[in-house]
């Protein structure tokens, strides 16, 4: 399935079938796996195919369906994968299939709306410990549009101030030279932001429960020992 | 797959193979699909048969293998499952098979050593944002043994202070009224703790990226807030 930030909301790309069964209601692109084939490979042709999408940043395996009614015309597995474009692509799309807000789905077929929630989890969980947002942003951004994919994806407001700090402290994005165009409204033109790698990252590994370093002698251990083995915990000066 | 941590060290359940392909190698309990049923039924079904294990805390999927000739014989697709076991559980398992260090694994059959390593990324994943811990610990433990099992599963020394203060802030862990009995040393005897809850649930939700709460009136805003809204953040104070 292939999720794109469009508008400041996440979308999903249905296809409207146009043949039974679920005649007329939306499904996610796909098609059956050939014989010598990688789900993974299936899972790239049958987008590029079906719906001519070629742009994809980043493609994982989410999961796979096995209830034996699923399909009511036989026994079906399906594995489901999850597709991301950045919000400045426009792909060209066919006309039987359209982007839908991922929060005001039409009526879907299968189990494909099930799918969809699943997919929604997965990417909330990536955005706070990978770097998954490479795949969602354009290639340079400034931290309000970052914001605004951020806020999207996780489906509540995000925090601006908060997200350029964290991310830039774990060097997930990166100031560039530029800046971005001044708007109408004038006022210093805004820095301009990349991400640092253009493939998934674990950015925060297990922050919670990184082990203590050892303390240098004559220093006073506090509650936490070194600050800083944990990037999103500051440093804690005295308790209030 | 199977996982427990024994003594102070996560295992896996391996099966040692008795006919070609692979003989005498080590694989992964499991077997065929069968036709009306899904597919974690099936892995539930091939452990408590093949492997008599029926005392599995957690089960859930976790990834589907494709590659074309993963299988000497032809054309197979294997979906995983992750499944855990509490730590004071001891399944009977048959005379071949046998529980294996997982950071020292005998030679494997088929892609079953990838697979295991699949899986013990999204345990260390899922152990930073859930309480993925029920299912590894006895129904009631000391700090010192669930940090021996959260040290087992993540692969790296984790603080007893940290993990409790962090795990009783977020609600995963409450204290029992009992305590342990008191070891051959003396000392005071040990609190006891249990999981709140006996299901999977995201106790971290995407902390660092919370928006900011409303600021009262007449307080001053720092750079956090409101922080007790990501209970990872302790409260600044000062900045050094």
């Amino acid at each position: 399935m292939v999720l794109q930030v469009r508008r400041k909301r996440l979308h999903v790309l249905l296809w409207q079938r146009a043949a039974p069964p679920y005649e007329g209601m939306w499904s996610l692109p796909g098609g059956p796996l050939g014989a010598d084939e990688r789900l993974g490979t299936s899972a790239g042709r049958h987008l590029a195919t079906k719906v001519d999408l070629t742009e994809i940043a980043h493609l994982e395996q989410l999961e796979t369906r096995s209830d034996p009614v699923r399909d009511p015309r036989g026994r079906v597995l399906a594995t489901a994968y999850l597709a991301l474009v950045s919000a400045d692509a426009e792909p060209r799309i066919p006309g039987d299939t359209a982007w839908h807000d991922i929060q005001d789905l039409p009526p879907t077929a299968f189990d494909h709306g099930s799918i969809v929630g699943s997919a929604r989890e997965r990417l909330r969980a990536k955005l706070s410990y990978t770097n998954i947002g490479f795949a969602l942003a354009p290639e340079t951004f400034t931290i309000a549009q970052l914001r605004n994919i951020y806020a999207a994806s996780l489906g509540h407001p995000v925090s601006a101030t908060n997200l350029q700090r964290i991310l830039i402290r774990r060097g997930v994005i990166e100031a560039t030279a530029s800046a971005a165009r001044p708007t109408a409204l004038g006022g210093r033109p805004a820095t301009l932001y990349r991400f640092a790698a253009q493939t998934l990252v674990v950015t925060n590994p297990f922050a919670a429960f990184r082990p203590p370093s050892p303390v240098a002698p004559g220093t006073v251990p506090g509650p936490d020992p070194d600050p800083s083995a944990d990037d999103d915990q500051p440093v804690i000066v005295a308790e209030p």
